[in-house]
């Protein structure tokens, strides 16, 4: 396959070097990444400024190349100047750290997976668990033998797979399971401190908390020694809710 | 009610003022919003850096705060440090320019509103229809209104309200629809050019696609001088795909 490559993590993150070598083993590969950390930028585009684009001289058996933005603006430049046609598949990732939970609205490696799912290529984001301790060739040899057995065209337009990996050894994996998008998140404060001009500043600290009571929940099956397969789509209207204000506000009432 | 109010645009844009002054004739107003411009962050925190916070000296009926950070940010630390408790409603806008379709998952603005429904408060983010000539008044006049009719606390748990309105006089609104978030998107392409010092850049380009065949298609009700109001939801698991991939792989298969 030919494979578009980003991350959030920057163009020299260990974690997209060790993916893009080895799926080069097997799939025709193009790195096209932020040439600075893009963590937790969201979905963001940039559309006040241009991009500069640029040729990474490094000794690889693919191309690289960085750019002046997000992960977003990385798959869009990607597909329509790098590549100039649509690649068979793209990959964001390998993150450093997770994206559970309410963690994927914030994610810049799930922002470049739904930017390849709205260009209509099948996309997925890949995170290795721990922050302090990834471990990336696990989650990379993961998705090498994932290639093999899921039909990546299965992917419906606008939906993307969103990948955890536990950060233990390949071998200890006990496979894959499909997952929801689960209510973990974190509870937030702020720690303040004074600079050096006598100004306050604040640290944004959070506890996690993990209470979802789906079976399904994705941090779940991580703790298990899974990967997690949380397929996502980036249509958010609340269904349900719609439907039961559909029935409290008639037409009669909103019309003025 | 006590309402927190931020946006995109930073904390001096004409729309956010123009919400504030009119909310703040009949509730509680703070004011908690970036210092500078933050359009199409998507849900950006800030992580790696502390946040500033100041309070600026307008002479408004309400306070005003500014945040060396995003939306998302500006909501956390105005629950936890500026307020010190939860406001009954958090408010994002009013922005410059639509957020519709997949405009959802880049805007600043309905992220401000998704971090308040991640903290568990009854959030809107609002947006007036046209970039280039906002009428921050209408949008503004017509959420005073809605605030009266609408209960904002059936909006559950981790949603939140998106609303849209068009850029006509208050008098020439015809009411508000329930709506979906469409299929709307851009086709984007990139322009070439050279900077003066002989190094290629790009400038991003897109045609606006409108071919929903929904009938409640967020963009459709504006057209028809109605507010669109899309409840949306954080959670983005395709559950209808899930299921699919349920059938297709089962638990044999994936368990290595």
């Amino acid at each position: 396959m030919k494979i578009l490559i980003t991350n959030d993590d920057g163009v020299t993150a260990d974690g997209i070097l060790c993916l893009a070598r080895f799926l080069s083993k097997e799939h025709e590969v193009t790195v096209v990444a932020p040439e600075t950390e893009q963590s937790a930028v969201g979905h963001a585009i940039t559309i006040r400024f241009p991009l500069w684009l640029r040729k990474v001289d490094i000794k690889e058996p693919f191309e690289i190349y960085s750019v002046s933005g997000t992960p977003a603006d990385c798959v869009k430049i990607g597909i329509d100047v790098v590549l100039n046609e649509k690649p068979d598949l793209v990959i964001s990732g390998i993150n450093r750290g997770n994206n559970l939970g309410t963690d994927v609205i914030y994610s810049g490696t799930v922002s470049g997976a739904l930017e390849g799912a709205i260009a209509g290529i099948p996309s997925i984001a890949i995170s290795s668990y721990d922050f302090k301790n990834p471990m990336y060739e696990t989650a990379a040899r993961f998705i090498l033998k994932f290639l093999k057995e899921f039909d990546v065209n299965s992917i419906p337009r606008f939906s993307a797979l969103n990948i955890n990996v536990p950060s233990i050894p390949y071998e200890k994996l006990r496979g894959w399971k499909l997952t929801k998008q689960s209510k973990r998140m974190y509870e937030d404060y702020f720690e303040k401190r004074v600079d050096p001009s006598g100004s306050d500043y604040y640290w944004m600290k959070g506890n996690i908390v993990e209470n979802d009571p789906d079976p399904k929940a994705d941090y779940k099956v991580l703790k298990e020694n899974f990967v997690s397969v949380t397929p996502i789509s980036l249509f958010m209207t609340n269904e349900k809710y719609l439907s039961k204000l559909e029935e409290m506000y008639s037409e009669n009432k909103i019309v003025w």
